[in-house]
């Protein structure tokens, strides 16, 4: 591969506010040499994730991300050439390989082991194996399934439901028969969850007042909320619990550009009066039911149940522009950042 | 019973700030006759706990107190007049009679039926009934290990440490094997809490840096946290957590006095990144299981591993004194009003 240049993202700065172009910097580089038990990829799809705001600033369940670094990612990539056993030229894996076009992995993976590279099966369509059947659709399926405890006939809320989790969520609740309830920012995210995925009722939390729509869609209370926000769209939610009720907090995300200066929750004495239970997850915790879960998602989308909706911007200089538009709230269901070369 | 003077104290307005005489009316009434299946009891003892103070204010599992009645408050009191098959002249039976000398009774109780009389049994030391094999004991015994899920060799953080509910619970705790630490206000607290009950450490939050002094104490994270606080010492208690922590909600009295300006919690995200659970609980929910739990507490009691800490004032004319003896820290163990003639 000498020759060749690598074009990557690298951390400058630690942003406090929106995230934006100014806290990367462009370089680029000769791609790298492997070494024994290495393999190189050329990235094709590169994932965006609200997490990876959190990892630019603070310590979570990583360290935060080094300065001077490449921009950490989920990503799909093919291997161009491996001295590894397990990868072959050719094979497509998906991986923590960052913002750039080439990456050197190994079984090392990211995160101390929490993300490992995995092939992608032939056949399986990319962008699907990075939202639906990849760590967007298992975080919902196991927060809804697993930490909200979901049952038939129980009354669902979701955050962040036009969102690339949320959006999976709503519809896994749905196909579970659950009445459903999303949050979403604008009238458009709202339409779509209700006219596209079918869900039962949507909150624009632009426009409306979370807590008096919720007391109107929910009368007798949330079973399970799904939160991917926190902030007041979670008071709203404490305050309007069923008895018994999970709270699966998946994220934090109203939190996560101003963090210093992060909305508190108010009502969390609620968990008291309505014996609530508020649990947070993360969806590593669960992946060795991991294949179990792709099954069973696949067969609901195969029947037309769940619509895995993806938003895709292109060309890896737009990195850091596609990251930014899930804090704006640009993106409808999974944001995707296409760099591959075909 | 006819010609006898009943002394109350009705909620004449509701607290938004500390509690205090000027809530209640002092009044005085003839002693009511009963109907068929009612008993007349005379108070002995009245139990002070921190919920009365949200009953006042705020609607909690029970509606708000209504304006102009006697206030609520759990009691042990003897039966001296019965038309009820259930209770005989000279039984002493607790119940929420209120702050009044004598009260009407029959079997629905208080709270909708969360809080029924009932005999207790003969030799059995009223104080004691009334706090570790009451509510109190029975809140610390459940909280802690059915809801908190304390295990041997864990580390047991609890808030209110010195208060009623939270000394039982860091014995309990002790029994178990826990290393226990407790937060509590002023050096004298602290100094009971470690040379008196034998807990491994003691955080004075009125002088220290509550989550400096846990990063000290608990350096491996905290595994179960018992809150009877809520607000910042749950943040610093958030921001300290082991992996797979449980917290259990058992109060949220740092708002208690300040209901609208009550502080917010902002690290519950805290809870994704230690995979922690945080859940609300009422004792009246495990009541069932009342009597081994009982018998389990009497056990340590008699073999000297738990100590019924409690703090008496006299009269019923102090009542409203005794209750905001809660708020402002002034008492060790479980504050109760004496009341009766003897």
């Amino acid at each position: 591969m000498s020759g060749r240049t690598n074009r990557r993202w690298v951390l400058a700065t630690r942003p406090t506010g929106m995230v934006g172009r100014e806290h990367f910097e462009w370089t680029e580089e000769p791609v790298p040499e492997i070494a024994e038990g290495e393999f190189l990829v050329r990235n094709l799809w590169i994932s965006c994730d609200p997490a990876q705001r959190a990892w630019m600033e603070i310590d979570t369940y990583i360290p935060k991300l080094p300065l001077g670094e490449v921009m950490a990612a989920g990503c799909a990539a093919e291997v161009v050439e491996s001295k590894h056993p397990g990868f072959a030229k050719g094979d497509i894996v998906s991986g923590v390989f960052g913002w750039q076009d080439y990456a050197v992995a190994d079984d090392r993976g990211f995160g101390g082991g929490l993300f490992r590279p995995f092939k992608i099966p032939p056949g399986v369509d990319i962008p699907t194996a990075l939202s639906l059947f990849g760590i967007t659709g298992l975080t919902a399926y196991f927060g809804l399934l697993d930490v909200g405890e979901a049952k038939e006939g129980e009354t669902v809320l979701v955050s962040g439901a036009a969102g690339a989790v949320g959006s999976i969520a709503c519809q896994i609740a749905k196909v579970k028969g659950c009445r459903t309830v999303g949050v979403a920012g604008g009238a458009r995210k709202c339409e779509w969850l209700t006219n596209e995925l079918g869900i039962d009722g949507a909150i624009d939390y632009k426009e409306e007042k979370v807590g008096a729509r919720l007391r109107e869609l929910c009368p007798d209370g949330v079973d399970v909320f799904f939160d991917n926000v926190g902030g007041e769209i979670l008071d709203a939610a404490l305050a309007n619990l069923a008895m018994h009720a999970r709270i699966a907090i998946c994220g934090a995300v109203s939190g996560y550009s101003r963090y210093e200066d992060r909305p508190g929750i108010r009502n969390h004495h609620m968990l008291i009066v309505r014996r609530g239970t508020m649990r947070g997850f993360l969806v590593f915790d669960f992946m060795e039911r991991a294949m179990d879960a792709i099954a069973e998602l696949a067969g609901w989308a195969a029947e037309g149940k769940i619509k895995n909706q993806i938003d895709v911007v292109e060309g890896l200089e737009n990195a850091p522009d596609a990251l930014r538009r899930l804090f704006t709230g640009e993106n409808l269901g999974k944001q995707l950042l296409k760099v591959g070369p075909e």
